[in-house]
């Protein structure tokens, strides 16, 4: 019997024989001042991005009305479960494989135990998976967005719950929370700045959806190293194509175009594979006439012909981060740093595929 | 507050309540009538595995010393936890995500939680896990044997406790337990015959570790296959090689012999592509002049040029149907059926790496 009551039960025990006596809770707080539960939250941290004069009122009140703070969420030493929720966009996808594996890793040597869902790229299944995640009393939240999700009262809920998240690559500017990301924009400009060193001199872009922070900072990295180099660039230059399947269903008209591309970057391998096979299928010879550079570095840039030159991006690494930032919140060693910004470094892979 | 007792947290409560009574366990049992607890645990549901003597002599000692099922581990529809554990050998590999996928996606859809942790293929680690399971109160397991164990009484623990396993892939034969198996044996028989009838003479198989049950199927369906064709086989014909690395370190050997190999069949698609790469290494044609195969049908068997023949191994079914055995045992509705031994169809994908 003793082995299935491990003693992190013991606090809810305790709580449970406590929980008759009414408490006065953050939301009731926010109510009775109007403002959000977030305010009141970062006011009783005492939160400088909160006014002074607001978070006086809110401390005052909460002295008055003798508020505590929720032992289960904030006395996380004692009470605490050892289970963090990840959230992966989509399992089968070489990069998030890399992430997972890195923070299963870190949580096993801490001994944590992590739930894992994906959002299979759906703004809505997040929202469930936050909330299965919320019953299931998580510790915190490792996540990256879904492709579609462009709003975030589901994070929000989190920490109103005092439930601390770390973003991965696919992070939410929307709500003020810990990230890591790896460096995309000098990636990009790195990649790009060497398809124009080795002679390219038309070089097509092809990006995911424009409104993810990763897509708007490759662009910016392809554009700012275009303008270093004053090659010109217009609209048709950048096309949104993230996948094998619509690289291969788009490229063969723009090769056989007379200002034709004579180099590719995309935002994955498997689009950079993608425009590999699309320039055999027109019978335009990799890297003589055309260079193409992926963003990445799986299974996949090692087995294309010629091999694929590419951005490595170091999945692992950007799991073993969110883990760790994670645990020093929850253990409260990361201290006073708030907003924690953690960049794990790209570089790039000169393989066949460019000059 | 409400949202985080959910209400499966009351069955505990309760048992709680009670568990200062004595009540006699499947352990007391065992030791009383000096048999291993798995034979109790099988009599009380009356198996047919344990003679009929013992069954009523375990029946009769149980009903006398008013023996009570365990609460948590066995009146599953009330209190059981929703976690399931999920073992993975290896998480940054194509056919164990698409496993883990298959069984997200039903559990989402059922409405319980997975627990994930990955083995990195060592054997005391998946000792690690089984524990941290355990005291995670999961309800039932799904897993695959890492390469290097040989050993079973973690998961007899698991068992003994009355929590259900699964096995899937890499499946244990020690133990009697429910399985999911991809149909190794005919994918290899199909492969190696369809290489056959394209005119090879001498065929390699690249095989994993030899005492795993998909080494023994896969070579066993290579074997048969020769066999039914008259075609000679000696014991240089099947090599332990199961990475691009090594396929490269010892196929240009092989190929630059005077009875070189025409043909070789690779236990997964990173070997098989690792092989392509020393054909092209020591400039032999494939197909022309080598024809390959791989196993499992990913990202990598796409990108190479020619693209992969290879056996299709449906790993995201592997994993829906492991949980659905699973969930059947845990809810009942697999009713007196045991060791239900799900066999999951392979298929032979020709592309250009074969005639």
């Amino acid at each position: 019997m003793v082995l299935l009551f491990p003693l992190y039960y013991l606090p809810l025990i305790e709580t449970l024989r406590t929980m008759n006596k009414p408490q006065i809770t953050i939301k009731d707080i926010a109510k009775a001042l109007n403002v959000s539960p977030s305010t009141v939250s970062r006011a009783l941290k005492d939160n400088p991005d909160i006014s002074q004069d607001t978070r006086d009122a809110i401390n005052k009140y909460a002295r008055e009305h003798n508020y505590k703070p929720n032992a289960l969420a904030l006395n996380l030493r004692t009470s605490r479960s050892n289970t963090i929720g990840v959230i992966i966009p989509q399992l089968v996808h070489h990069f998030f494989s890399c992430v997972l594996s890195g923070i299963e890793m870190q949580a096993a040597k801490a001994g944590y135990n992590i739930l894992v869902a994906q959002s299979n790229e759906e703004y809505e299944q997040e929202v469930k998976i936050v909330h299965s995640f919320l019953a299931a009393r998580v510790c915190g939240v490792i996540t990256s967005l879904a492709k579609d999700t462009s709003q975030y009262d589901h994070y929000q809920e989190l920490l109103n719950n005092n439930i601390p998240i770390v973003f991965y690559d696919r992070i939410c500017t929307g709500i003020n929370t810990e990230r890591v990301v790896v460096d995309d924009y000098a990636g990009s400009f790195a990649a790009v700045e060497y398809m124009i060193q080795t002679g390219c001199k038309r070089i097509l872009f092809y990006s995911g959806p424009p409104h993810l922070e990763i897509s708007k900072n490759r662009r910016n990295g392809y554009l700012d190293a275009m303008r270093k180099y004053k090659v010109p660039v217009d609209d048709n230059m950048i096309k949104l194509c993230d996948t094998r399947e619509q690289a291969i269903a788009i490229t063969p008209d723009l090769l056989e175009k007379k200002n034709r591309p004579d180099g590719f970057f995309a935002i994955n391998d498997e689009t950079a594979s993608g425009i590999l096979y699309a320039c055999k299928l027109v019978g335009l010879k990799v890297p003589d006439e055309v260079s193409i550079c992926g963003f990445t570095d799986g299974a996949i840039a090692q087995s294309t012909d010629p091999k694929l030159t590419t951005v490595e991006q170091h999945g692992q690494e950007v799991g073993e981060s969110a883990f760790e930032i994670l645990i020093g919140r929850l253990e409260g060693t990361s201290g006073e740093q708030k907003n924690n910004n953690r960049i794990v470094k790209t570089n790039l892979v000169v393989r066949g595929t460019t000059k």
